[in-house]
């Protein structure tokens, strides 16, 4: 474990990426992996997670992003994408998928079901669309603290114009939302800020203990 | 990485904890240094993270949460808690943190601390509520993936009384409220649900590729 937290003093939000590094395919397919295993609320996974390499694309995202070179510079570019509704078909193909990949009948889901369909139904349309972007965000950890373990980089951004990510990626046709940006390949040696000491509140302002 | 992603494959939601297997101080310690080294917006940080041990507070949170024995039965019971508003005064407490962290002046921090405010000040209340709650989520992401790596059990937790909660932990008069649960311990034996097989969308669906 002293490895594992050593490579998370280790990470930090790279601000210039070595545009001549790119991640191997074998790289790619286990950070994806991990993210694909991230946990969310029922199992229901209720965003989409684009990867994209095409350069002209990434230009794009670029611009709606006040000219981030990490966007460009960067081996793939990540993007959370959160539904913004969701309803009892999504539950249905999700209980589906629960059948078949445990091989058990879909009657004997009935209660889970209900039980999703209930939380979904028991939110307003915005609270509903926040529930989902939260789940992106485990997704957005998950795959952090992967890339750390395996000394890849990253940068999570927020910093760009949804309106405009979601036209260039036709999001709105798909019910989807641009949620995180995070650029994923190696820092360049000339980022400075990579030397910078990591700030973190203190222990014992950060966290509460009730024994 | 495989490994990493072996141990990813291991951890789900754990439905019942062996109540008589507790974390030792240095397991706890190493997954709250994760938590706490979790990436967030800017740097901000802008929630707590509360670990109850104390039997009495942990039987409330439990009857607020519909009696879910995970609350109770776990080695620790963390939650996380999202700060309600934040202002300018939150980002200066920061900024002051950075210089000193790094040894630079605050002057020289003055667009960085600029950003933040404009960020912060461009968003409706509710917005800006939601958002603090992702960053929870990060941390969230954080703390999961460490737990999976020591090869220690956790179950995410999002369904509980969240005002009951809030009264119980005094949490309103610090300007937070609770966003997720997350006990951590060892699965017990007897919990079948260990051994039930992961469901994930699959990759062709949940990934889609901008070559």
């Amino acid at each position: 474990m002293s490895t594992y937290n050593d490579n998370l003093h280790w990470r930090y939000a790279t601000k210039k990426f070595d545009s001549t590094k790119k991640l191997t395919q074998e790289q790619v397919d286990e950070l994806l992996e991990a993210t694909q295993l991230a946990a969310s609320s029922y199992g229901l996974q209720p965003y989409k997670v684009f990867v994209i390499t095409n350069p002209a694309l990434r230009e794009k995202m670029k611009e709606h992003a006040w000219g981030q070179t990490q966007i460009t510079d960067a081996s793939h570019l990540v993007v959370f994408c959160a539904y913004k509704t969701i309803d009892e078909s999504y539950v249905d193909a999700f209980i589906d998928l629960v059948s078949k990949t445990r091989g058990i009948p879909v009657e004997s889901l009935k209660e889970y079901r209900e039980m999703m369909v209930g939380s979904i139904k028991g939110r307003s349309p915005e609270a509903l669309a926040n529930w989902m972007k939260c789940q992106a965000y485990i997704g957005l950890g998950f795959l952090l603290s992967a890339a750390a373990q395996a000394n890849i980089d990253a940068c999570p951004m927020e910093g760009f114009d949804a309106a405009l990510v979601d036209e260039d990626l036709q999001l709105s046709d798909k019910n989807l939302t641009a949620v995180t940006f995070c650029p994923l390949g190696f820092r360049s040696s000339e980022d400075q800020s990579a030397a910078y000491k990591k700030v973190r509140f203190p222990k014992e302002e950060f966290f509460v203990f009730k024994d």
